[in-house]
């Protein structure tokens, strides 16, 4: 039934059988995950990707795509029953129109988030999604799992950037949606659907993305604050003072902070001081930097004079600028250097976050003395990255009787968390996907009716059940 | 079946029996579409909502939500075989909560935009939706319809503004997802399918609405431009000069000044000579007006100097930015006392509206002498209301033989207009939504893959065919 020279016949792509070929695509780039596919299919063209899906629906093959292989949640590795064929959208590499008058580029689903960055900028325009990432991931996995980053206070996730989508249906169809409009009310809102389901309902095998005009200036500050609460006062006092020209606000704990410094010696806090917390401001102006080097002076002037902030730093070269980014930027590197880590991307209502933190963090003191807390995250989205690593003398390496015990309370960490999280309103997945990580954790916080909306939605699009089974749902 | 007393005992809410009661809820507020229902009901609460919502999917009674019957499509009228429950959303109106941390609200369906916006100022925010029926429509209608309104190139469409919802399905169960999170990837997007759907899948009963800091100042301008091309030209200009300050960019040609001239005596052009198009932009600026008026000086000042702008006049108080606006707003108004109108609210991408307007203006002269052609819209948004009004010497009333003839023509001009909208990639409707007025029509540019698509989530979220039967689908 899987014969390989049927698959062949329908389209002219690559087609890997080989076990070392197919490796790269089996295990996602951290090795959390393995699984194994009858094959590696490469197609070059949304037409192909329709054949081939075609193919695999007339003979009920799964489907599992992938792009970058970049995910955090196992959402493009197939299983290891060795049945799925792994559809590989990393070829669809065509840009198909750049729309500098409209601000909008219609680009394939293969082409990295970098080298879309890089066709905004020839045309003079900013494609604002910005994540660690974006040198191979790829635009299809971004809208699939409905990527967030660093911009989304000023400029959304991937969803809010995204304007009309060409896919593959699970029966091989090609939908074109490949609209560049702001505005089109025309029937139910396929494009959104698709976007962040994870592969499960379809393929994107295209994109038009929105674009904006490039900011003349960036400046950033790195503001050391008491509290977290602290911390939420001075988002607000910034976007009451900046408007939207505040384009990102992220927290940095001290832990993070001591963490990067002791693994990337080039990274040095720029405040004199010590504090629990720290903030960093973007602020962006379409004219000039003295300007907003001038806002920016006003707005930490009056936090200062407020007593709600300690000391700041504020970027006066594109050098420093950066330096207060890699702050922030390499937590997360960071800690992976100090052993294993338990980490959860979660949302919560900005109002709750400090709240969220303060007593979630003295519950897993109380339960497990000596986890260090490195929580960093988007503060400004409400988006917290409230990891987790082993105390600082049960570091041992992946195998260790440490790291045994440290993995051993991985669940009922999890549980903790995620419990306290619901209990909030927030989310347990802001912008990693379900893919197989959550998938079940999701399905225990919601309700049976909106699971039985969800069932119904997957049944609707992908009848036979051959897109990306056992993800998402 | 349809016996009242079985209703009754479900909800102890108003139901509506009498001719006279129901007469205001079957006719849109136009009096372009009138129906029939055997009650109208209005409950108090999204629990009785769902109460009744059951009863009729168990007696598969359609059921057509309404909320302040002000839309433009007669999706909100039923149809006249008087089989349907018109379900009047109007009177769930409490504000369940206002979270100014979280820059949220959450509002019951019923409340009009106008007060949702009060209750965002009582908190110190500001909810940008905008549009001209604000006094009337509802928040569960906007949503429903997706509305767009004059803010949308800052803040986006009413899809943009909703971070969650509360809907009682077609099956009547309550699904509660009002999550007031800037991120939330677990699972489909249900929030953006019931946005836009026109009551045909569920019954939008409650949401949380995104809010943001009120700006400080700002400021309009209302500038003379040659032509579309320059008018687009002026929106680029603006777009890189101003970046988010640039909150309204609005388009009326000389025709639309002319009218609103004629019919509102106080509404007087600020400029000296005539121009056949003008701009009307609005800036914001979150802290001081002098700001704002010298970014606006100079772009006018390098747009004059470049020749792509005729004159230019500046509102230096409020009474002189709501002078600016008047001549935008009045529009519609102005245009329907001029007899009969025929309207196309259409988008295209913003790179092809000058080509638009100039080939479908020539091909409508061509072909129907001294029609009038009433153009304005949001040209920021690529979104145009390609009016249509009689020549000045055929403009009787209603059911006179002039009235007749121009009506007589209004199937062919749609199609000349929504042909050439679709041939550039346009929408035929942009923020008015399908309703029954443009079903068919929008079936006809659609695919068959996305027909079917379409058809399959309809059946999904609606197996029995109840909700709000013969809109949108």
């Amino acid at each position: 039934m899987n014969d390989l020279s049927s698959l062949r016949a329908v389209y002219d792509g690559r087609l890997l059988t080989e076990p070392a070929d197919m490796a790269p695509f089996l295990t996602d780039w951290r090795g959390k995950w393995t699984g194994r596919a009858w094959a590696v299919a490469q197609p070059d063209t949304a037409g192909q990707v329709a054949a081939i899906v075609r193919w695999c629906h007339a003979r009920r093959i799964p489907v599992v795509p992938q792009g970058g292989n970049t995910g955090l949640s196992g959402g493009a590795t197939p299983d290891d029953s060795g049945a799925a064929l792994l559809l590989s959208l990393r070829r669809l590499r065509r840009v198909r129109e750049v729309d500098p008058l409209n601000n909008t580029m219609t680009l394939e689903a293969g082409l990295t988030l970098l080298e879309a960055r890089q066709v905004a900028q020839s045309a003079g325009r900013l494609f604002p999604l910005s994540l660690a990432a974006e040198g191979s991931c790829t635009i299809g996995g971004n809208l699939a799992t409905n990527a967030g980053g660093v911009q989304v206070l000023r400029h959304g996730n991937a969803r809010e950037l995204c304007l009309g989508l060409e896919v593959v249906t699970a029966e091989g169809e090609l939908w074109s949606g490949l609209r560049g409009l702001r505005k089109d009310n025309t029937g139910y809102d396929l494009r959104d659907l698709y976007i962040g389901s994870e592969g499960t309902l379809g393929v994107i095998t295209a994109a038009v993305l929105k674009l904006v005009p490039p900011p003349a200036a960036q400046v950033a500050a790195f503001v050391a604050v008491a509290s977290p609460a602290d911390a939420v006062e001075l988002l607000q006092r910034a976007q009451a003072a900046l408007g939207p020209r505040l384009t990102a606000c992220e927290l940095v704990s001290d832990v993070c902070l001591g963490l990067v410094e002791r693994h990337m010696p080039a990274c040095r806090s720029p405040l004199a001081r010590r504090s629990p917390w720290y903030v960093l401001i973007e602020l962006s102006e379409p004219r000039d930097e003295a300007a907003a080097l001038a806002a920016l002076a006003s707005l930490l002037g009056d936090a200062l004079e407020a007593g709600r902030v300690q000391d700041a730093a504020v970027s006066s070269s594109l050098a420093q600028f950066k330096a207060l980014w890699a702050l922030r930027e390499n937590v997360s590197e960071a800690q992976g250097a100090e052993g294993r880590t338990i980490k959860h991307d979660i949302a919560l209502p900005i109002s709750r976050l400090a709240d969220f933190i303060t007593r979630t963090d003295a519950a897993i003191a109380a339960r497990w003395p000596g986890l260090r807390l490195v929580t960093f995250g988007h503060l400004g989205d409400g988006n917290l990255h409230y990891n987790v690593s082993p105390p600082a003398d049960r570091c041992g390496p992946a195998g260790s009787a440490d790291a045994a015990w440290f993995l051993s309370h991985e669940a009922d960490l999890n549980r903790l968390v995620h419990d306290a999280v619901a209990a909030l309103g927030g989310s347990i997945s802001a912008e990693h996907g379900l893919g197989v990580l959550r998938r079940d954790e999701a399905a225990r916080y919601k309700s049976p009716v909106e699971r039985a909306l969800q069932a119904a939605l997957k049944q609707a699009l992908d009848p036979s059940g051959i897109m990306n089974p056992g993800k998402v749902m």
